[in-house]
């Protein structure tokens, strides 16, 4: 249950809360619809992967769960691909610079101190550049506000990781300024 | 020196970021005004408070410099009042729903599960309600983001406590939605 009084049916995660405080809903939906759908060199599925995975290493199921499926939508897998972020995607054709921005993202996720100059250069070497590395340590650095908004107020989410898939598809194609209320 | 290129003479800490990508900045400076600055039964004061303590938690000496001199403004207090903040203001007359509210904020930092029903139920014995739960909540997940992002990227700050007490001031009295260049 969570900690504060949400009304009787409200949705599951940050989108209770969105609803619960338009004051702040207003930027917190803003600063997610340009980082991880604006304008960017990173596609919307690498934003989300790193989105996704930074979630996980902060063991939020909702934020997770939600932005791993957002990801299956923009690249047309199935929810078995959430399990593989979780795993680091070992089996994927990920890029050697989307491999090093995720380790620069789960630098920023262990503290902001803990990232390095050569977490940085390897970055750099693997052909990321300044606005790709700014936005990565925001991705991440915002998804550790998320994360602890949604679990700190411990709001509720399904267990099973497939009926995620709709609000994933709905992030995916419609994007982080409208309120989200389940269909089923 | 900072792990992007920033333009020589660049602002410190994070001021110097919100310039370098406006687009993230927009939502950015919007949160943090109505977070620390928008209505709320929270006194100003008492939300710079909460930011500085968290960001010193997190090591962040620019946010919690920056923050704790707001706080300084606010309340007429000189520089040193900075690090009563540091020692967690033992000797100074908070409120026991202001304590109540910093032990929730600590464990918001420490990482959202963390937040405890006891945490919660002291506070609102202590007489907090449920806006200002949820707002101490994000104060804190907020400042777990601002944090990672001035020193995931490295910016410069300066060392001395008393060169921030003009930040502050602006912090204060000004708000959130300009930029920052130091006047000295």
């Amino acid at each position: 249950m969570p900690h504060i009084d949400l009304p009787p049916g409200h949705s599951p995660g940050i989108s209770g809360l969105l609803m619960y405080r338009p004051e702040t809903a207003g930027p917190l939906r803003e600063l997610v619809e340009v980082l991880l759908r604006g304008p960017s060199t990173l596609t919307m599925a690498e934003r989300e992967i790193i989105a996704a995975s930074v979630s996980w290493w902060n063991e939020c199921h909702f934020c997770h769960t939600s932005h791993a499926a957002a990801a299956c939508a923009h690249l047309g897998r199935d929810a078995t691909f959430i399990d593989a972020i979780k795993a680091g995607l070992p089996d994927e054709p990920l890029s050697p610079k989307m491999r090093a921005l995720l380790q620069v993202a789960h630098q920023v996720q262990r503290g902001g101190k803990h990232v390095g100059a050569d977490d940085i250069a390897q970055a750099r070497a693997a052909g990321a550049t300044d606005l790709e590395l700014h936005d990565t340590v925001l991705i991440a650095a915002a998804f550790c506000m998320f994360n602890r908004y949604v679990d700190g107020l411990d709001t509720w989410a399904w267990p099973e990781k497939e009926k995620f898939m709709e609000i994933g598809g709905k992030m995916a194609h419609e994007g982080y300024m409208e309120p989200y209320r389940p269909s089923f």
